[in-house]
């Protein structure tokens, strides 16, 4: 299984590496790709890729929509790390964007990226006019946009400071993080010619990965240290956000954390079958410690 | 034709209300509508119902195309007037976006107008999967970004305070400026269903009526008054920034505008006959005064 996550890695960088090969501005594509080679885990196009995987689809065609999603992800961490959002210096052990290239160069290279993502679906589309690839279109930019990221994030940096609610707190953690996960999987349930009753499924079951993984998060910036995450720990308590842990404390969120990854593994098993790709990732991404 | 333009003004406004409807969080939604309903002249679909319009084309097919390109220049807006960029306070006679709601949140509306662009266009090529769709979702990404419009404003950006020459003054314009005036040309061609011979003429007629319309901006932003503009005059010169005018002097700039002017007209007759609504768009937009 390793190793297949390893390929298909290997053709996540490959398909980002073609689709921002240097052109002028220079400095704009050096900051661009700055963030895109910066070490993330490709997450959501793996995640992407492994439910194509594992429905019978082909893996070849997801490529242009996994690196569109990993820009989309890359781009609104650069508008996140900017000094009037979350002001942050590191990101994966590196400067961020904008410590490096400036804030102009920072804002222009997050909208370079977020555009290049539908260049290159569009040059897909273009290419292959069928109807999986107009509805992975749109399970993307509806997740991405102000009805899904983006207003996940308006509504985070709208609470900071703020008393909210475990209803509140839930719908910033769908909006901002469970969205693209979402998607993710739809878009390559879409790609693989899956029917909308499996999909309305893989919906549900994304929902829970992208709140584990967002709570896995939480988790980890208060009990990791800055070497092993690459970012400085307890952020979101200076940020004065809130978060599962804020909010319930340690011991509850640890709790509601096993009791939601046995629902996910046990869904996984439904509509997968045994010993399928996905399983492996997400008992990957759900056990990581950075 | 002033009738004609109005019916098309107010479908184009009908089809942005539509598509930003007011959602949560409400404050999100508040600052994309500030500036997308700040008075726009709507010059860039404009443009495309009246290519498509001219050739035969439904224009009724260019709607959703329509409000999307307008999202993007106003999100282009946005995010140009923010201080890490040009830093203005004032656009067509009222507060810039994050003058009113703050930075961030411009950063965000922005980033949510460029998305919602595309979420426009993905519901669109869902319900009508043809080839004249695709080729207008693909002309706008590519004018939109790191190789077009975003491309120029970084390279704007780059160049404040330099002595840089004519080629490099003309590059900065045909992509900050002139690559989505031809995307708007050319996709209300390819929504018209044009073939590609045409569709090269209207490019290059595109590329001249948007340095026209950038040499227009220049020389207002030297001849007319705050009143009149709604922002501050002069601003090129008090941010260094480099333009036809600071370049060649007031003199040749207007000289060159002439024959610009006149070569777009002919070629307008050329490509779309006489009498058409294109040929009244373009001197209304290229005579403007503000």
């Amino acid at each position: 299984m390793e190793k297949i996550l390893l390929e298909y890695r290997n053709l996540i960088n490959k398909e980002l590496e073609k689709n921002i090969a240097p052109e002028k501005p220079e400095i704009l594509f050096e900051a661009m790709r700055y963030s895109v080679f910066a070490g993330g885990k490709r997450a959501r196009p793996l995640f992407m890729m492994a439910v194509c995987d594992s429905l019978g689809g082909n893996i070849k065609q997801c490529l242009p929509f996994a690196a569109a999603i990993e820009m989309i992800h890359t781009y609104s961490l650069i508008h996140d790390d900017l000094p009037a959002m979350d002001n942050d210096d590191y990101r994966r052990g590196k400067l961020t964007n904008h410590k490096v290239y400036g804030e102009a160069m920072a804002i222009l290279a997050g909208d370079a990226l977020l555009n290049r993502a539908f260049e290159i679906i569009a040059e897909e589309c273009c290419n292959n006019l069928n109807i999986g690839n107009m509805y992975a279109f749109r399970y993307l930019t509806v997740a991405a946009g102000a009805c899904g990221m983006i207003g996940g994030q308006a509504a985070d940096i709208l609470s900071e400071g703020q008393d909210i609610d475990m209803r509140e707190i839930l719908f910033i953690h769908k909006k901002k993080t469970s969205a693209l996960f979402c998607a993710a999987l739809n878009m390559g349930a879409a790609l693989a010619g899956a029917g909308i009753d499996k999909i309305k499924r893989i919906t549900a079951l994304g929902e829970k990965i992208g709140l584990a993984f967002q709570i896995r998060d939480d988790i980890l910036d208060i009990t990791s240290t800055q070497e092993i995450l690459g970012k400085p720990v307890n952020s979101d308590m200076r940020n004065k956000k809130n978060t599962y842990v804020s909010l319930f404390g340690m011991e509850k969120t640890n709790g509601d954390y096993k009791i939601l990854s046995a629902q996910i593994y046990s869904e996984i098993k439904n509509i997968f079958g045994d010993n399928n790709i996905l399983y492996y990732l997400v008992s990957k991404i759900l056990d990581r410690d950075k």
